[in-house]
This record gives C-alpha cells, sequence and structure tokens, in this order.
C-alpha cells in the first residue's frame, strides 16, 4: 500500500525536521555558521527537559519565572507608558544614514526577541532573511522599483511565510511535548487539529473541499463549524505580519527607523535571497538610523478612533 | 455617458466618507453615541490646521513634538526592556477571571493607541469591533465552537480588514491634505498609486489583470514590476494583523491578558456584530485578566532563532 498525500507529506516534515535538527542542534554546542545566531543563550536554564532523546534546550528562557508574573501589573503603568510611547512614535523612515551601521549584537538580540511573536499552533511558519551585502542590497532596490530604502538603509529584512504551515507540525509538536508546554494526552489532537485546520492538499484543493462542507454543513444545520483557511497566502500573510511588526516595534524601541516596504517585485525579492517557492512575501522592512529628510515634517494622520472602533456592532 | 465601476466606487467612496463625516465629525462637538469615544481628546493641539472647510482635527496629537523625538535614542535602553519585556510576558490565556472587567477608560485608551498602528498608504483599511455585552459574547463562544475564552473573558475584539480597500482612498487623501502631511502636488500621485496597487474589481479580475501583465512583463523583460495584491483577502489579513498585533502588545503592557482566536466560524462571527460582507475576519482576540488554570504550566517554546532568522539567504 503506497502512503497517501496527507502521510507522505507528515513523514517529509518529519524527515526534514529531523535532518534539520541534526544538522543544527547536535550534540549540546550549536554549530552556528554565523556569529549572530550567538545570542540564543540562556539554553542551560532547565536542565531537567532532555526530552525525546535529543540533547536539545528550547530556549523558553522565561519558563522559570513565567506564571508568578503572569498578570502581574506591579510594573504596568510605566510599561504601558513606554509602549504607548514606541507605537506613537514610530514612522515610516524613507531615508537612511548609509554611515550608520546597526551593531549586530542589537540586531540578533531585536530579532531573537521577535521569535517571541505570537503563532497559531506554534508552528512558526515564517522566516526573516536579513539583508546587509552591498550587492543583495542593491538588487532589492531594484526589486522595489529603485525605492531608497533598501539601497540606504544598513538592513533589510524579507517577512516571508510558509504556505505549507503543516511542515512545521511534527517539530512543534515534538518540542511542545519535550518542553512540557503539551501534555502527551494531547498530541494526537494536537496532529489532528493541525491538519484539519491547514493541511491545505495541492492547488489547495482539500482546504477548499473542507471549507465547502463546513460551510455548507453550518449553513443548512445552524451549527457553527471551524473556517478552515482555504486561502494559504492570506494564512501565512497573518502569521507572518505578527512578527514582522513585533520586530517594528522592537527597533523602534531600540532607537532604530524602520520602514516596511510591500510594494516590490516579488519574484526578485525571492531570487534575492533564493528563497524557496513555497514561501511567500507580505513585506520587507528596511531597519538602521534615519536622516532628517527621512520623514515627512507632519506626523501621518489617523482617522478618529470612532471611525476605526466600533462598539457592539459595525 | 455612465459612469465605469472605477469611477463609480471612486465617488461612492467620497460620497460615503463625506456622510461619515457629516455624521461625525460636523461641529466641533463629537457627537459620539458610546461614552467609550472620549478618548479622542487632544484634538485642539493643531488649531491652525482648518483644511479643506471642514472643521475637524485629525487627532495626530504627537505632531508638534515629531520631528525632536525621531531617532531620538536618549530613552532607548529603557524603552527597548519595557518592549522586550512585554514581548516576552505575553503569554496565550485560556481561562479569563469574568468577575474582572477592564476599566473602560483603559480599554479606550488603548484601542486609540492601536490605530497609530502602520498603515499603507494611509489607508487604515480595517475596523476593530468591541463586544462586552453578555448574549454577544455567549453568541461568539458558539461561533468559536464553544472555546471558553468569548466567554468568560470581559472583552472580545473582532479585527476586520477591508477587501476594498480604495474604499478609504478618497478620505485618505483629503485627510493627508489637510493636515499637510501630504504635499498637495502628491494626490494626484497617491490617487494613482493606490488604484494601481489596490484596485481589484468584481471577483478581482482587474487585479488578477494586471498581476498578469506584470508578472509576465518581468519576466520577458527582466524589468521588476510591482507586485500588484491579487488576493484581496490576503492582502485585508495583512493590513489588519498590524494593529491586532499592536493592540495584542498594548494590552499586555498594560497588564491585560489576551487570546488571539482563529478558529471560529466566520459567517457566525461577522452576525454577531453585523459586519457587512466586504469585510474579511482574521482574528479575534479576547482580552481581560487570565485566572492561574488560563496559563500551561510552562511557557510555549519556540524553534532556535537559526531556524527562523537567515542571514543573506534562505
Amino acid at each position: 500500500m503506497r502512503a497517501s498525500g496527507t502521510q507522505r507529506r507528515l513523514l517529509d516534515s518529519i524527515l526534514s525536521y529531523w535532518s534539520w535538527k541534526k544538522s543544527n542542534v547536535a550534540g549540546t554546542t550549536p554549530t552556528s555558521q554565523n556569529p549572530h545566531t550567538h545570542t540564543d543563550t540562556h539554553k542551560e536554564e532547565n536542565p531537567k527537559k532532555e526530552g525525546l532523546g535529543f540533547n536539545f534546550k528550547w530556549g523558553s528562557k522565561s519558563s522559570s519565572s513565567s506564571l508568578s508574573s503572569v498578570s502581574s501589573s506591579s510594573s504596568s503603568s510605566s510599561s504601558l507608558a513606554a509602549v504607548r510611547e514606541v507605537v506613537e512614535r514610530r514612522r515610516s523612515c524613507r531615508r537612511f544614514d548609509p554611515a550608520a551601521p546597526i551593531d549586530p549584537a542589537l540586531l540578533a538580540d531585536l530579532l531573537t526577541a521577535t521569535t517571541r511573536a505570537p503563532t497559531a499552533f506554534n508552528l512558526q511558519p515564517w522566516v526573516a532573511v536579513v539583508v546587509q551585502e552591498a550587492a543583495q542590497r542593491e538588487a532589492l532596490a531594484k526589486a522595489t522599483l529603485d525605492q531608497i530604502q533598501p539601497r540606504e538603509a544598513p538592513v533589510t529584512i524579507i517577512f516571508a511565510g510558509d504556505t505549507q504551515p503543516v511542515r512545521n507540525a511534527a517539530a512543534a509538536l515534538e518540542m511542545g511535548l519535550e518542553s512540557g508546554h503539551l501534555a502527551p494526552t494531547y498530541g494526537a489532537v494536537f496532529l489532528r487539529h493541525v491538519y484539519y485546520q491547514m493541511h491545505a492538499g495541492p492547488l489547495d484543493a482539500f482546504a477548499h473541499i473542507k471549507g465547502a462542507v463546513a460551510s455548507n454543513y453550518s449553513a443548512w444545520t445552524g451549527t457553527p463549524m471551524l473556517s478552515v483557511p482555504t486561502n494559504m497566502q492570506a494564512y501565512a500573510w497573518k502569521q507572518t505580519m505578527i512578527p514582522a511588526t513585533t520586530f517594528v516595534y522592537l527597533a523602534t524601541a531600540a532607537g532604530l527607523d524602520t520602514s516596511i516596504i510591500e510594494g516590490f517585485d516579488e519574484a526578485q525579492v525571492r531570487n534575492v535571497v533564493q528563497l524557496p517557492s513555497h514561501y511567500t512575501i507580505p513585506v520587507i522592512v528596511s531597519v538602521g538610523y534615519g536622516t532628517r529628510e527621512g520623514f515627512r515634517s507632519v506626523k501621518s494622520p489617523r482617522f478618529p478612533p470612532s471611525h476605526l472602533i466600533r462598539w457592539g456592532k459595525y
């Protein structure tokens, strides 16, 4: 009997995860090919969680202090003031100072913090590819129809979403079980949920079938049915905008300026960083230190709250 | 001669914007039907900007202090520490304390700050509908297949994206000109850019045509062409996840707990708040004060940074 498409996909994702794990986290020494990955410290914090045979710590650095700090609002007024100030200070920057590089340790730190962004089923179906080399920046500037930000900013980050998020299901499950985040009995339920929600199949055909069955059943019987995402590009963009937004605020808080760019030739951007075709790119973000010319003299206005915020009904 | 679809759409959006403006901001007294809208203060700050005949202030409350604070990193280390702490402290909350309401002024304040979230072309094509009534919360719980968060949390917010973002183009342009954010000469360019990028037409047909022409031209000639969004659901979700993410961090900073929910029956959620059909809902967010049972004992683990963050290429 041959394995079904779903089974093959699951097998593939498990095998690719194991192979990634072996090459990235074998032994206790991270084999980082890039010095910037050094911020994955704190890995010794939870020494008891040795997991399913791999000697690897998941870096959930705050797990020890977790519950006690949950709902703690002792410092919340100052914390709110700081976050609010960052949200209101952030502005889109058009001109960056090419002579002002970003401290590599700071950049790695911001990106590491970004990985804490919320993510559905803990699948983390996104990747951030960091471009710093002059030739790549020039190629990105060309791919954005000569927008100046990727050329002048010392760093431009391509945020890409995986249109096949089930590929991460096996890894997310194993990670959840190893860390103790998921109870052992939840394993089967987890995969069932993820596959029901997220397995789209070729041309998203299975997603469309599930969606049609669910919405018709729901309409006929009045029984609520989960909306499965039949649009995997939309799903990937949704999941990717969470870390992208997170990064922008972290960078702003660090005194950096950012430009969120969505006007680009996706195929060319993909080529610049050799991104596989199952990824889709909602935004690229240039980051650096802005010049005075980088900002319009008047801050971008917003609709009044009553236009965007509704109470009770639209 | 009859107006084309595009012309009619533009006319419609201008007319609906004017009618909204008249009913919402006529005169100097906001006619707020809900006490929570009282946070739209600060409107007297920029008294010189009377604009194009409407006596209305856009509430860009920080415009006076704008340029001086841009790139100011004087307080950046404490600011970064605060934002980073919030990003790392945020956890998905499953059980809320139904007896712990949110201070209405705080909620309105957080939502007002959320409107400062980044938005492409300043179109702000999203809306946040706030549900607090018991009957509506119960209906939302049903629409999420009896997930407990919308029932127990005092507040659940439906974040919805407009699949016809061009509807806001006229308003965004007028607002930009009135506030001085857009130079008068930029007006025509603005509408041309917005329409090229964002006008999708019936069944997104025009978007597909533009996309096909652009990608084929690009492939044949090697000339980069902007990727127009041919998937308006994906575009709406992308733009809506920015304020949704912003709100989650602001709420966390304020000592509130949140649950981002994407498993729901979209049609039923839409009915609960009478949302027009051109809106699409990527997430709903329950917010309140979590109980100890609301959190797993171990924090959700993440892939190591080397898995999510790549340097130079994928």
